[in-house]
């Protein structure tokens, strides 16, 4: 069984949003899932998509504060800037963290630890709605 | 095909280690597979898979070092310090190299390329055993 | 539907690539999915592979200039120096970015964004043709 689906994540401010349950939302299909995986793609290249801590939202803030230093903005070299300063770090960021990630569906659920969750990495200072692309596979 | 089941990886030291052996030991159906991916997840955000040089040492301990680098214990920003001075760097590290790795199955095997094996990335100083959930998935 | 092959990509000079033609231009496979994943998998542990901005070339040489303030040549702690001042921070880029992307197909396209393209990033000084494996699948 595929399933596939393009889904509108509301804007968030810049920084590290938890957003399992935003997703899982529109997502009822997953419980006719016994074995598979769900991708899920964000079709961005200022934003990014990974897995962490569920719980404490000072490691969101910890992230987008050293995140900020691993790609900081206003870096002598850089000669993409015409877009503002926030642009050239977040591509950087995306290519850090990624696009997409991929899951285990186990017996109707997302198999993550108990500690995990997905997080929207929203790394423009003004953006808009993100554009995630999710497929779920299975049997 | 699906095939899916979780394994416990015995506890390691904190640095990077080799566990293709201690995987694939416990995947013997990938044999049946002719063509296919495996996802191998770990459902811990201090720790993470990483796919790299199979066969010198000193890689896994340069990687362990310059980790220590990108993300070092103490930074005067973090706020998330309760669980000691190695918990937020390697919540940190778990995003920059990330929680899953699809490997192409050919032919019964892993297709991976000569020098690549599959890393566990152990970012804390005293973890316990790791569990991961592992998709075989083919035809 | 499983289609997997082995893709020979031009030798290219260290940096950063847009190789989304080169590699679709083999896949004419593709047409035939209407619902499916492509998994893009780099045989080797000096090269990665990651998405980003397609059409601004100064993108991918801020990206090459700033990974070589992430990952230096010539850290004094590197113990891995006898294949050259850039195998290891290769190795460390490698894992920062990582070997493969999935990228959702839908009706018989990648479903990328509008300003996303696949890249190889080719970390060393002098590489000669690079290989990756393919692998498509869906209905």
């Amino acid at each position: 069984m595929w399933m596939q689906k393009t889904i509108s994540l509301a804007s968030k401010k810049r920084g590290f949003h938890l957003i399992t349950d935003e997703v899982l939302s529109q997502l009822p299909e997953l419980k006719e899932i016994n074995v598979g995986l769900l991708h899920v793609f964000i079709q961005h290249t200022s934003a990014s998509l990974t897995i962490n801590e569920n719980a404490d939202p000072t490691v969101r803030g910890d992230m987008e504060r050293h995140f900020n230093v691993l790609a900081p903005e206003g870096a002598p070299y850089f000669k993409h800037t015409y877009e503002g300063l926030d642009d050239m770090p977040a591509h950087i960021k995306s290519t850090l963290i990624g696009v997409s990630q991929t899951i285990p569906i186990t017996q109707g659920c997302l198999n993550l630890g108990i500690w995990q969750g997905l997080y929207l990495c929203e790394h423009r200072d003004n953006a808009s709605c993100r554009t995630i692309i999710v497929t779920v596979h299975g049997e």
